[in-house]
């Protein structure tokens, strides 16, 4: 389907209150735990969904609207959370999300975003031409893509502890598909 | 990590909420379309998870106890939920898989499972000798699978909508790994 902008600000709402009810006092066991070296625990993810509020999806619609494609994004940091984080507990930053994640969609609203503003052209600084509909829909998709791989990280935390229904479930079979 | 009663509850006792912070009053185009031909939609997931929640944990847990590998467990219908679910809105569904895990959480406290209750075997009607703590880590692992391809499903739905994007989002590329 298309990118409709009331669906992606109603999924986008969503996410902060499910990964809470998933992970808040969840056992460490379960949560800091990742997949092997260079990869995310479920700790680990959260700090990226916040670093990701704060200077990915806002910051690039903003340029979008503001200097079209003539400047690129700044890169996005895939590792920048790994400094923010410390010292931090996982409450903290399931409350830091979901309150970043509110103040973006109050920043999304405030746009007044019409139709014509939604085919507007940003430069990625690796896509290349992307357009602020486009960029919406990622911002969905990437909440989905954490949610695919938290679930997948925490089932495999108990991937000799299933025995042999091992085979049977595809959460266990998934490589990640590249990184995240 | 082992299967340790204590985690997988605290795992399985999070699943209905998260499920239903995600999904609950999310627009249809998101929760009612699936994967194509032969595929889940997230209503139809959460018709699975009750259906396995009445007939397959806690039934197979209980044979396990009583008859050790002696019969085997009941083979589950995975398409049992398609009759099940009819007339049935989404609300309705999540609060019926919430009620149903409470319930499930109840029973399996009721059997005061001492560790070496961990050990005891059944058979599987396809995998052959099982332990109820196999058993129950798969049930952990089987809320995570099916988390794991609600969120594909659901990132499915904007995958052309995420134009150039489309490359870079693992839950774009994750075909299943089989069912779920």
């Amino acid at each position: 389907m298309q990118q409709d902008l009331s669906r992606t600000l109603s999924l986008l709402t969503r996410t902060p209150a499910a990964l809470d009810a998933l992970l808040r006092d969840l056992p460490d066991a379960w949560t800091s735990r990742n997949e092997g070296e260079n990869t995310f625990s479920a700790f680990d993810v959260i700090g990226h969904l916040i670093h990701a509020e704060r200077t990915n999806w806002i910051p690039r619609a903003s340029l979008i609207l503001q200097s079209g494609d003539s400047r690129a994004f700044e890169p996005f940091d895939r590792w920048a959370h790994l400094r923010e984080s410390q010292r931090k507990s996982l409450p903290q930053l399931l409350d830091e999300f979901a309150a970043l994640r509110s103040e973006s969609l109050g920043a999304v609203r405030a746009l007044k975003l019409q139709p014509a503003d939604l085919d507007r052209q940003g430069r990625h600084p690796a896509l290349g031409v992307v357009t602020l509909s486009q960029l919406l829909a990622s911002w969905a998709v990437h909440d989905l893509t954490h949610l695919h791989q938290i679930s997948r990280i925490l089932a495999h935390q108990y991937r000799e502890a299933v025995g042999p229904w091992r085979a049977m479930f595809g959460v266990l079979q998934c490589a990640g598909h590249g990184s995240p």
